[in-house]
């Protein structure tokens, strides 16, 4: 195909200027809890486990469906400035998520949240169940949001509402989010409840196939990474975050080798402290050799394809999403080629891999519309937004105490 | 003390908005090749020796004094507008790097190299070392250059020369930087030739004092960390090289508690593909406690610590730098509080170390004159800098070919 020809017979409303500029697709972040942004900074260095009965606490004290807008606007915001165009979220009222993500001109994969503890609102495993089914009711049809099922993990869901959970997404052909094998104490817990390993519960219940898209799988043994393979289900990877908590190194490079379809998350910034898609692109790429000393694994390109393609094919998406071709939404981004750390360049791609960061992301679009412009959300107004969770700060701090 | 009183009675000639910035120290870079971001991103994804071998053909086809003024500038660039006011850095032509610096405004460690191969510019043993002895007769009384003998690593140089190397810093009380124990592969090389680790071996002919500034000790067992803490030694830890190259990942966790004294390096972007201690802070913050298991080690303050004040002692200038105190010399950074992923901040510790970003910084002071304005430099005009640069690129890209 002559490409210089085909572009002069096209004609355009708007023209520009991309000069000195990378242009790629909208990165897909797959693993967020936007609204904790909140807390960022509240709870640090703990484990897991200890984290998460503060994060409760906090969380029980602050969030209303009101401070969860506010919460998931700041976390989107922070997304959709770096460069992220289509985001995977979990948390407590997912119809607040979505009103952030519509707001800002993103696309959100979120959806009724399972839990069988006392969680936030007080809601009883029928209320979830029912506000699960009237998610993908509501959402099914809507071309910005990829409607799922979202059961926090298998240490804090009983087996029959992981089930019923999956139901409920097979009935609507929707996408199945859990937290999965973050930690060895959740390895070890659930080892003790159902004798055997995190994964291998999940493939017993019938809950891994295309559609199960596993947070973390920091902790694994071969079989494990092999039934994910086998059972195409898809794993994010939040290195941050595994970092962070002291959860561990997940073993991405042999995941890779297994031909598990690798995406990359952020996590929430209350675990991560930011929601940075290219630190987490940096790590992806640099942990494993570290980790291996083999500097040859984990590629620029690999790590690339996770952060794009292989987020628009866990979505259901490929043929929509995650790269720039005819036929395709048109949801792209532009990187600032004049910064320092961007002379010289001897190859786009290790470029955006290693040496890229968020503050270089000058533009985005998402389905050809303008939603950040020089380093600006055109969208609505984050000041606002930043007014209002400054002002909720002291009752935040306050929750701990 | 009364300290609004106390302000009250100081005039000033000039007065600075700080408004929503924390004023903190500027930074200290403890290993930094800066010409070498020259050769950003031109060789890739392989083991540190392999590595070598092609950053010597480039560096040999490209480094005259002239190009490596350039480089340096460009180098100590991107370190000076993420706020680092002090660098220690190994280069083959070190009054060019103290120009360089001197250009900008920072204050800088550097000295004569050491290197047995033919290395750029041909020298010999004997032109190293009267290179040595003159950079302390140039440099000793000058304020902002802290000067140093640099021998390359205990496998690039012979025990004799390092001692050599040695007696010429002795006689000027300098300091002395090598690489030490970055790879198992140095290691075994170290053990097979002399019978010895590479930190027993450096111990042996008595090159282990407070002087010693060893880059890099990511493969240490727990002998060496003795021998180090003992003799009071300074280990530089620069995680996004160790993981990039493969090198793998530095026990400093266990050196800390061994109580060694723990400084933060980039190394050069021709291996972590920028020179970013901001990232290198929350890099050594977060990796041993995914590496460990345990989110308690390596708390922000510690890391802060050797970003700071642990650079400053390991430059003998703990009197002067590291730590903004009535006495010590005016160098000093404010990072921008309002930026989206500082919002909420509780902690400000927390934040500088796990949040914060090089692109967060606004202003930086050194010896009270400001030298970056609103994220600019002011000292001299980057861009030239940067157009020769990239006119350079593609010879520099041939080098390899």
């Amino acid at each position: 195909m002559n490409v210089a020809k085909s572009f002069k017979e096209l004609s355009a409303s708007q023209k520009i200027n991309a000069q000195n500029k990378i242009v790629m697709p909208g990165l897909i972040n797959m693993h967020c809890h936007a609204a904790d942004s909140l807390f960022r900074g509240l709870v640090e260095e703990l484990s897991l486990e200890a984290w998460l009965q503060k994060v409760w606490v906090a969380e029980k004290a602050i969030l209303t469906p009101e401070t969860t807008y506010t919460g998931s606007v700041l976390g989107f915001a922070e997304n959709l400035l770096a460069g992220v165009t289509s985001i995977m979220d979990m948390f407590w009222y997912p119809t607040e998520a979505v009103k952030a993500a519509n707001d800002l001109g993103m696309r959100i994969s979120t959806g009724g949240i399972f839990f069988d503890y006392p969680g936030i609102g007080n809601r009883s495993h029928e209320d979830f169940l029912q506000e699960a089914e009237k998610f993908f009711e509501d959402y099914n049809s809507n071309e910005a949001v990829f409607p799922a099922v979202m059961p926090h993990g298998s240490y804090t869901v009983s087996p029959e509402h992981l089930k019923e959970a999956k139901k409920i997404a097979a009935k609507y052909n929707g996408l199945y989010h859990i937290h999965a094998a973050e930690t060895l104490t959740e390895q070890s817990d659930i080892n003790e409840r159902y004798g055997e390993s995190v994964i291998r519960h999940l493939h017993s219940h019938g809950l891994l196939d295309q559609q199960a898209i596993l947070a973390h799988c920091v902790h694994l043994d071969d079989t494990e990474i092999q039934l994910i393979a086998d059972n195409e289900s898809v794993v994010v990877h939040n290195p941050m975050s595994n970092l962070k908590l002291g959860s561990g190194i997940a073993p991405i490079d042999k995941m890779f080798e297994a031909g598990v379809t690798l995406t990359l998350g952020t996590d929430g910034a209350i675990s991560g402290n930011d929601l940075d898609m290219w630190l987490t692109m940096r790590l992806a790429a640099s942990l494993p050799k570290g980790n291996t000393l083999d500097p040859k694994v984990m590629n620029a390109k690999t790590v690339l394809h996770m952060a794009t393609l292989n987020g628009a094919k866990a979505l259901g998406k490929e043929d929509k999403l995650g790269s720039l071709e005819v036929g395709k939404i048109a949801d792209f981004i532009f990187i600032d080629m004049d910064k320092i750390h961007a002379v010289p360049v001897f190859d786009p791609i290790t470029h955006l891999v290693y040496s890229a960061c968020k503050s270089d992301i000058s533009d985005v679009f998402v389905g050809g519309k303008q939603v950040v412009k020089g380093g600006v959300i055109c969208t609505l107004d984050i000041n606002n937004v930043v007014e209002e969770v400054r002002a909720l700060s002291p009752k935040i701090a306050a929750s701990l105490v």
